[in-house]
Formats: structure tokens, sequence, C-alpha cells
């Protein structure tokens, strides 16, 4: 029942053999690649005011200056991942990058850094698109579905999780009409308010409900660090295409190369045309009515119609998107980590529908738990977020130049001037976005990521021990089993104990002997009469238990029987009965499992187990 | 480690020997087995009057005369239930009487009631303890408090369930203390009281915050018969003699009889005495600060001093005692129809420390997620309370009346109309609480009896069906094993495989074959390579795996085997490596386990584990 249960929900297993890769054109790439990166123009500025409304509404106007400092920094990465692409076009993730050119330590910080990031692109993007549509149902006249955020969000991180469980084909037309219709909606948005602005001059947004605002903070460099470091949420998935150069039609990295840098020139262009939207129509964080930025700007440029609806709905779909791309990140990464057994095994197997099933189990339930503990309050998830990425994108560019270094190949010099800027960028925004935003929330990332790297090397040690023990070039040649002691261990003498009593007698003909923990003094004698009709000529032992247990006596005399024959194998044969009905098990004492694991795990005997079936 | 946790929790282990039974004088017994009939005064008035307060304040006098029926009520109840202890010298409760005298189903019906009033009855008086100890709080300035009631009910469940996982050895003195304070002070506030009031006249309560009072119901026979319903929680504990009239010093039944006698005279006294002083002092339930009656009406004699301290302290004293007293009565009910193969056999096994500790468990984890159900409000729990145990009051009355006919020993004419006239009178009362409550929360008891009914029926018929095909009588004597084929799991070529290899040769020295799931296709030569060297001369059979299963291939090729050589015993050899650290468990695809349970349990194949120890 349970397993066409997960059928209907999965889907019939994939035969290893049908695993291909389908190669993307640029326009289809852009679409698989880019919503990541996107969709954070959803919350980029937001996050921005947010931070400046602190210092009153005279703090807003700094918005634009900020979101250029933004792009800015935006374009220098891109030049910089551009870089990565030629030099990894087997795919550059900042995991393989750092483990080739720095190191291990480095490696396993990198990718601690974007595990956790992956896990709160989900959280955010989910919430972000969520929000999207309780501003829509607000502006509809339906704002009480802003409380049915949380249960919302869970459904869509279930929907997702599943999706990709089934293992989506990642055809090309599922990403490209929401991303497109995206672009093409905000591009639209920003040309036709720009213009109209021009001719008739803009016109506030109409608060239903206008926040109070109480100037908590002066307007100092602090401030504006904050809000600068709040935008760099903008950066978060600007790297996803140096991770899958494998993905483009050949020439790979020349047409991932201009992927990227049309991503980057679309991103900056709609940041930037949105905080400006936002700064000209004096668009306000709302945490009463919750209502996003980008709802504010298209319902004031649009009205509250088909065009508002449009865009809505588009933003929504391209955060679920971006959502989508981290179920591709984390369980891809999982899987090197565990490959290079940083993580347990279980991350690099396929499952059914040939996805590495556990990485996306894992992702779906962290991120559920994000969005329960921040109450699908994407604002509040964001000084957490982006952390993670620079620490990545610090570590990855300095690779870049450590390789550029030791390679020497033509354009070196260059290389390292663009690299290592890259790297001095985004090394000094890391410490930025750390300091600022520690109090907030960053704390618990940086605390999580060196528990993560430690937990990574205490694995991959236990794994290195278990191989060194396994290993056979230091193994000799185990000698032949001279003789066999068999135990039976009895609950009593009834018809599932014959069977285990005659194998018994099979499997080690000299020397057999039953063994009855007695719980209650009277039954003894009962017992010795029975087992001389019914005991197969086999010897019985009873032991008492003044303390009622059975494991510890039993034990106790494996211990005596093993110091008597030193030279035998010894077997402890278990009759077990097993119920025709699955919860007929919760019936009957657990013995036989405890019994199982305390002589198999504790003392490391041979355990036979034999089965007699209920038929009823 | 979880071991010396739970030794410092729950103490050492204590031998069967070690068992015996302190027999109690009267004074003691009293405070032993009354402490849950005594503590319902503190709730039972106010009960009364937060049913009547719905039909005004004009509506409350009726308290005293519904006062005296419950009291009628209980003194007949304990007249009657006097009978029962001279019948049943060796203990006699409802489940005990009615499986004697009437039969499984009523037996079972009566069970089922019991252990749903015991929940209740931790549920009820552990909340109430902690309204008396709010109510004191607040009188001292802190009302706040009763917002802690909860976690407050859960830490006193907690230290109830452990006390008793020990094994409390019931020394009198325990129980002494606080239950002859709670009598002594009830007794001497009623005295003082009457005294006073008759001298200068009674003094209105004074509230804090006087409730709003808005009559919702006419004042009509429903209502009273509500009230009188709800009064009837009076009664609850009356029974507890009858069921331990063995721990009584000889003469047993003849002591046993007169403490019950004792007891239903106090009860009464203090019931009635608090009745009439909270309708003299018009002392009314108070939803608003969840001040109690009894604090209300001990307030207003004493004014908030030592003495109105010492009566809330030794209520919320005598309440936990209550619970405490379903923590020995409901594990003793579930060992009964554990032994009688009605609940699972963990019931009936006495833990480390001599009591039945999964019953302990059970009854505490039902009663916290009632408390947390109900927000630990005692009056929102009433409606539940008392319905079960007049279900069972009435059965075993009515037992009573068939065991006087049949046995028809001196004086039977007499005893039939004694438990007759209790039969009814408790029949009566039975419907009008099912009936009057069952909107307030009777119809979840009334529908989980049944469904309690049901579950024991259903595990009775499994346990009696695997009784009849263990059972010998119809066994043959099994044919002894003829040959041994064995058939060797393995994960790899390894150390941990040699030892397995070896087992097996000896134990089916004819028949040894290695098998070999392999589920990445280039790994098949090397595999081959590898075992010509190190395979023991034990024949290799690699499985191809197309959808990556390593269990479904398996399965496939064993009833292949099962096919071929019918005559066989076929022993699977499964090679177990086993980490030195218990969390290095989780590091290994538990395949193991999911290979034993499929073998073992959906095949019945014998499973021969064999233990690889890794020493780090």
């Amino acid at each position: 029942m349970a397993s066409s249960f997960k059928r209907l929900l999965i889907g019939k297993p994939i035969a290893t053999e049908q695993q291909h890769e389908e190669r993307l054109s640029r326009f289809t790439a852009l679409a698989v690649f880019s919503s990541d990166a996107l969709s954070s123009v959803a919350y980029a500025t937001e996050a921005i005011l947010a931070v400046l409304i602190l210092g009153g509404i005279a703090a807003l106007s700094n918005s634009l200056i900020i979101g250029a400092a933004v792009a800015i920094l935006l374009v220098m990465v891109g030049i910089s991942y551009r870089q990565t692409i030629h030099a990894y076009p087997q795919g550059g993730g900042a995991y393989t990058v750092a483990r080739e050119n720095l190191g291990e330590l480095p490696a396993l910080v990198a990718a601690g850094a974007l595990l956790i990031d992956y896990v709160l692109t989900v959280a955010v993007s989910i919430s972000a698109g969520v929000a999207a549509i309780t501003s829509l149902a607000g502006t509809w006249g339906y704002p009480e579905l802003r409380h049915l955020a949380v249960p919302l969000a869970l459904v869509c991180i279930a929907i997702v999780s599943l999706a990709n469980l089934r293992g989506t084909k990642e055809s090309g037309a599922i990403f490209a009409i929401p991303t497109y219709a995206f672009i093409t909606s905000i591009l639209a948005m920003i040309t036709f308010a720009l213009i109209r602005d021009a001719m008739f001059g803009a016109e506030p947004v109409v608060h239903p409900i206008p926040p109070e605002i109480h100037a908590s903070q002066a307007i100092g460099l602090w401030l504006l660090l904050r809000a600068f470091a709040a935008g760099c949420t903008a950066l978060t998935g600007i790297e996803a295409i140096s991770d899958g150069v494998q993905a483009f039609r050949p020439p790979e990295a020349k047409n991932a190369a201009a992927t990227l840098t049309t991503m980057v020139i679309i991103l900056v262009t709609m940041f930037i045309g949105i905080t400006y939207l936002a700064h000209l129509h004096g668009a306000v964080p709302n945490e009463l009515t919750h209502e996003t930025i980008i709802s504010q700007v298209a319902r004031t440029v649009f009205g509250v119609g088909p065009a508002y609806t449009f865009i809505q709905i588009a933003t929504a779909l391209i955060l679920v998107l971006a959502a989508n791309t981290a179920f591709a990140d984390f369980p891809r990464l999982a899987s090197f980590l565990s490959r290079d057994r940083f993580l347990p095994r279980q991350f690099a197997s396929r499952g059914d529908r040939l996805v590495f099933s556990n990485g996306i189990l894992v992702l779906g339930l962290c991120s559920a738990l994000l969005v329960v503990i921040f109450q699908a309050n994407e604002i509040a998830l964001l000084p957490l977020y982006a952390v993670g990425v620079f620490i990545s994108f610090t570590i990855s560019q300095t690779g870049m130049v450590r390789r550029h270094l030791r390679l020497q190949s033509p354009g070196w010099q260059r290389s390292i001037l663009i690299s290592g800027t890259g790297a001095m960028l985004t090394a000094t925004v890391m410490v930025v976005l750390g300091v600022t935003k520690f109090t907030h929330g960053a704390w618990l990332v940086l605390m999580l990521i060196p528990i993560l790297v430690i937990s990574f090397q205490t694995i991959h040690r236990h794994y290195q021990r278990v191989a060194d023990q396994l290993s056979l070039t230091t193994a000799v040649r185990p000698r032949s089993v001279r003789r066999l002691t068999a135990i039976v261990l009895v609950s009593g003498i009834h018809k599932g104990t014959l069977p285990a009593l005659e194998l018994a007698k099979s499997l080690a003909p000299d020397n057999v002997t039953a063994v009855y923990v007695n719980l209650e003094p009277e039954h003894a004698e009962r017992m010795h009469t029975r087992w001389r009709e019914w005991g197969c000529n086999v010897p019985l032992v009873i032991l008492e238990s003044p303390y009622r247990s059975l494991i510890t006596p039993l034990l106790k005399y494996i211990d005596e029987m093993e110091g008597h024959y030193r030279d035998d194998h010894l077997l402890i044969v278990l009759p077990e009965f097993i119920p025709s009905r699955w919860w007929e098990h919760l019936l009957h004492n657990q013995t036989g499992l405890l019994l199982r694991t305390a002589l198999m795990f504790r003392k490391g005997q041979t355990v036979v187990s034999v089965p007699y079936k209920l038929e009823r």
C-alpha cells in the first residue's frame, strides 16, 4: 500500500540507461539558469528600503546611490565569473574551484556556505512568491489571505519538492515562459512608467494604510552600509551559469559566457529600474499590509487591472522557479560532497527517478522549517541570506587567482587583475555583510558554517577509517571455521521453536544447547516436562533472572560459553515468529529486535534468525 | 550513556524477590485510598455552580438541593460498595466483578470506561491542583501565573510519572500528611465559618473582578439535571477501597468496609459544608480570574493569611495525590487486561523497579495530551469526567446482583435489595450524565469506549490465533534438515566479507554461492578480478540492477534458487560491519536492516548475520 502510494506521487522507476543530458540553447539556458538571479529584484529593492526607513522618510532617497553601488558590484562579479566559465568548462562551482586550487578546508567552507544559502534561497523565494500573491489578493479585497502565508508557502515547497522527486525533465518551456514573462513585464513596466512620468509627472503610491514611520536611527555610514548589505541579495544566483556550463550547446564556454553577460545586463536594468521607480513614486515597505514594493509600483503605474495582475503572477512564478533551481543545486553539491565522502553516502545515490532524492528531501524539510520559524516573512529572512553567497564568491575568486598564478597561461596577468579585483571586492562586501547583518541573523549562518565544516571532516575521517580497516592490502586469509557451536534462545516450547531446534542441530551437529530465561520461578518445572517430550533431544539450560531482564542473563551466559570454547564459532539461533498482519508486530515483545541488536552490535555474535510464519 | 541517565532518573533495578505488600492500618489506608474521592470536593461544588450560573445569579441558590441529592447518592453508593468489599476480599474492581458475574463484554466496557476515567482523573486533578496554586498566587499579586498553568501542569504530570516509575514505596506518611492536612483544614474552615457566621452574619465574597453574568438559560429541570450531573464528579474515586482490600491488615474486609464508611462520612461532610459556605457567601465561578470556589470561600472566611495559604497548599497537594492514585490504578487494570490478553503483553511486565512501567508511561502521555488540549482548565474537562465512573458503577453493582442471585448465601435478599438499589440509582445517574453532558464532551467518552472494547477484542483474537497456531497439540515432529544451501550477499570484496564467506563454507560445505548486485555497469570486471584472488573459492554471481535497486534483484534471485532446490534449507548469509560509535550507523546505507526485514518478514527466509567489528 505504501509502495503504490509512492508510485502515485513519484511515478514509475526509470532505468539507469535512460539517463541523458539535454543540451540547451542560449535562449533556453538563460531561462533555466537565471531565474534565481533575476527573481531577486522582487525583494532586493524592498530590502534596501526596509533598512533605510529606519532613518525616516528622508533617508529613502539614498536608495538610488545604494542601488548604483549594488549594480556596479553585479557587473564586476559578472565579469569575474566569465573567467571561471572559460577556465572550468566542466562546471566550476565554488567547491570544485576551491578544492582544486586552495585545498580542502576552503572548499568545505564554500560548500557549507552554499548549502546554507540554497536552503535560504528556497525559503526566501517561496516566501516572496507567496507575498506577491497575497499582495495581489489584498488589492482584490482579500487582505486576509496573508494570514495563510505559512501554509501557502509550505504547500509550495511540498509541490516543488515532489516535482523534483519525480525528476522534472528540464524541458526549456516550463522555465522559459515564466522567466521571459517576468523579464518582459518588468521591462515594459519600467519603460511605460518612465515615458508616462516624463510626460505627466510621477504620481505617489496610494497607501491603503500608511505605515507609521519613526526615524529610529540617524542617517549615517552604518545605516547606508546596512542598506547596501541588504541590496546585495540581488547578487544571489549569479554563479548558477558557471556551475552548469556543461548544459550548454557547444561551444559550451563561449555560449555560457555570452548568456552570463546577457543575464547581468537584464538584471542590472531591472534592478536599477525598479529602485528608481520605487524612489520616484515614493513606495515604502509596509509592515501592516505586507504589500511588496513591486506590487505598490505596478499598482501605481498600471492601476489595479490585468497588467498589474500579470506582473504579480509572473513575479510569483519566477520566484517559485528560483526555489526550484536550489532543488537542482543543493542535491548536486551534496552528491559531490558525498562522492568525496564528506556527507553520508545516501546523498550520492540516485533514487527511482534518477534524481538525488535524499538531497531533495533534506532541502525541502530544512526550508519548510525556516518558513515556519520565520513565518514566511522574506524580509526577516533576508539578513541571513547572501552572507553565504559572498563567502563562496570570495573563495571561488581567490581560487581563480591561485590558478592563474600557477598555470600562467596566455593573458594570465589580465586574468589575475580581473579575478583579484573580484576577490577583493567580494571579500570587502563579505565583511560588510557579516558585520552589518551580524546581530540581525547573520550570526546564525556564521555559526552554522564551522559546524557544517567540522561535520564534513568528521564524516570524512570516519569513512577513511572504515576504508583502511576493510582494505584487503593488510588482510590475511581467514582460517576456515573449525567447529560450530549453536545456542538456541527459546521463549518457550511451541511450534515456532521446533524448526529452529532442527536447523541448529543440522548447523552444529555436535554442540547445540537451548537456553530459556525464566521470569516466573514457578514455570521452570513445567518447561522441563514439556521439553522432555518436544525438545528434539537438545539439552535445555534454564537461566534465572532476578531482575526480570531477558537480555542481561543471556549475555552473561553467552560470555561464559565463549570462555569455554575458544576455538569455536558461536552461532546464536533466534526463532522469530512472524505475524500475518503489520499491526500485529506491535503486540509482541520487541524482544527479538532487542536481542538481535544487543548480540550483533554490542557483542559481535553471529545471529541466525529462523522465521516461523503465522498463517492468520 | 542513555542507560546511566535512566539509572539517575529511575534508580537501580530491584530484584523480583524483594516484592512485598505492606499491610495498612485503617488510619493509613484512609489516606492512601481516599485522596481521589476526598479531593473531588475541590472542584465538585464549583462544577455545580458553573452550570447553575447559566441561569443567572438567582439560579445559584439551587446548589443546596443539588448538593443534598449528590450527598444521598454518595451514601447509597457507599453502602452498596460495602457489599462488594465483603464479597471480594481479594479486591473487587468493576472489571473483576463483571468478568466473573456478567461475562466478557460488560467487563470490557467497564474496563474501557475506567481506563478513560483514570486518564481524566490525572488531567482533572493536576489541573485543579495548579488552579489552587495560581489562585493563591493571584491573591499574592501574581495573577499572571495562571498563564503558566499548562507548563506547570505538565511538570506536575512528569514528576508524578517519574515518582511512579521509580516505584514509590507507598509508605503511609507521604499520603497521610497531605490527606489529613486537607481534611482537618477544610473541616476546621467549615466549623469556624459556621460559628462565626452564626454570631456575626456571613460576609459576601469580595470579587477582585466581578464577572459579567448573563442568564443564558431558563431555570428548568434541564439546568438542574445538568448541575446535578456536574456535582456527580464528587463520586469519582469512591470505588478505590473496594479495589484494594488486600492492602488492609486482617480482618481485611472488615477494616476496609469500616474505612469506606469513614471516608463517605468525611466526604459528605466536606462536600455539603463547602457547598453551603459557597452559597452563604455568594461565591461565583469566575472565568476571568479563574479563582477557585474553595479559594474564594477560604479567603472570605480566614482573610488572606497563613490559614488561607495552608488550605490552598493542602488542596493542591491532595489533588496531586489523587492523580498519583490513578498512576497505581491504571497500570494495575492494564496489567489485568494484558494478563487476560486484551492488551499488548508489554502492559503486564514489571520494569526495573517492579512497577508496570508501560502503563505508567501511557497514562502520563495521555493525560499530558488532555492537559494541553484543554489548556489545563479542569472545568472544561469535567463534562468528560464521571461518565466512565458511573458506567463502571452500574456494571459492577449489576454484577453483584447476579452474584447474590447465583450464590444465594445467607441474607442474599437483603444484599440484592442494596446492590439492586445501587445499580438502579447509578444506572439512572449514568443516563442523566450521558444525556446532559453529551454535547459538552461526554460524546467523546461514549465514542471512545466502544473503540476501546473493539480494540480489546481484536487484540484478544490475535493472541488466541497465535496460541492456536503455536500449540503443540497439533504439531508433527519436524523432519530433520536434509541439506543446507547458503547464499552470501556481498556488497563488495573487503575484509568484512571474508569471515562471512568462511562461515558460509562451513555451514553449507556443498552449496555456497556469493551474490553481488552491480549498480554501476563498469564495476563488474574489477569485481571479478578481485574475487578470483580473495573469493575463498566461492562462486560469484553478479546481478544487474537496471533500476538501481538492491533488494528487487536479490529477492528475484532468491526466488529462483528456491525453485531449483526444493528440499533444501536456504540460509541467507549477510556480512554486516559494525561501526565503533553509535552515530556512525547513520553514515551507512541501512541496506542490512532493509534486507533483513525483507528477507525475514516478507519472504520468511532464515538470515545469518555475520558481524565484522570495526575497531575505530
